[in-house]
């Protein structure tokens, strides 16, 4: 006779076997994009899938802009060493993924219960801008999970020149760009071998 | 009759709701823990699929120590303000995320194909260090959504003394902390009502 502990001891849900090659197992970053557009109902939907993620303080410091028409991108490409210039170019969308530098104004409305712009109003600005550049590399990353999930492909693009890319997309001196995230359906003639990775006891440790 | 068109038109691949609820729509920041352990071999799955998701230069530069046992636990007390104690104390795991001031050491093995050890070796240490930082909290980020899949609760904690916990589980001086993250089955009584999102228009721009 089963005890009734092992009807308290159900398996966790978990993600289905398609959906965790679709968003970690087998998706790969893209360099090659077919002629297809992406709309921008899928780039709201994106961002409202991503809003939800978790923020310190719940300050969503990151800022996106969709670079999509060819004028704002004919400005992202001065930004772009050669080997970064055609599959930029070619994608559907490029995501600058920046932050805020002024976030914390907005805590009076994302964390109305305690005085949470205090925490950071007064701090210097490179502390400031560590925060903020901790939540743009989170919130970016949880983007390129979200666009997976939608059936986007993604290929993320760190080797840019930040003060053009700041310049162009935020002359008010507040955005600072983390990294670039090409965005689109991808060509799969264009993704390089796999490289390696470090395995758990080269990165972990259990204590 | 349909043109052929339409049959390269196929809609992309999403994941089904029931994923996109469990990874987004749905999850929660988990504050109080089910009486249940976190296995050392979810632990280990969870890091296989989490070291897959793209980091620059594929640096991998994210380094975990999963405390678990009762003297690490401890040990990480010391860290913590009164407001974090008690979930973090109660959770079956918490993560330590942070990242190796030398990751780039490991290059030569990632990307074996470049000399990409020196697009870092002989930079100056704070620059190496924010290389260090966004890969740490975009790994972190992914592992959020990874343990997420892999029907773990997840609970990040953003205020802590980071200098104790980089003096205790990373003597060497080598590791610097990012985050830590609770890990476990969450309780849903001690969930809090969500807090507001930045809207799109808020937050992103199409250009």
């Amino acid at each position: 006779m089963k005890s009734q502990i092992a009807t308290i001891d159900i398996e966790p849900l978990r993600l289905d076997e398609a959906g965790l090659k679709q968003l970690f197992l087998e998706a790969r970053t893209h360099n090659r994009w077919l002629d297809r557009p992406v709309h921008d109902d899928v780039l709201r939907e994106l961002y409202d899938i991503v809003k939800l993620a978790p923020t310190s303080a719940n300050s969503q410091p990151m800022r996106l802009v969709f670079v999509k028409g060819r004028e704002a991108k004919e400005k992202l490409k001065l930004a772009l060493p050669p080997p970064n210039v055609e599959k930029t170019m070619t994608a559907p969308v490029t995501a600058v993924v920046a932050h805020d530098l002024e976030f914390y104004e907005q805590l009076p409305r994302l964390m109305p219960h305690v005085d949470a712009r205090s925490w950071f109003a007064h701090r210097p600005t490179d502390e400031i801008e560590r925060a903020a550049f901790q939540g743009s590399a989170m919130q970016g990353a949880y983007l390129i999970l979200a666009a997976r999930a939608l059936g986007l492909d993604c290929g993320p693009i760190g080797g840019f020149d930040h003060g053009t890319v700041d310049a162009a997309f935020f002359p008010d001196g507040k955005g600072r760009s983390n990294f670039l995230l090409n965005l689109g359906y991808g060509d799969v003639s264009g993704v390089y071998p796999r490289l390696p990775r470090l395995e758990f006891d080269d990165a972990c440790r259990i204590e």
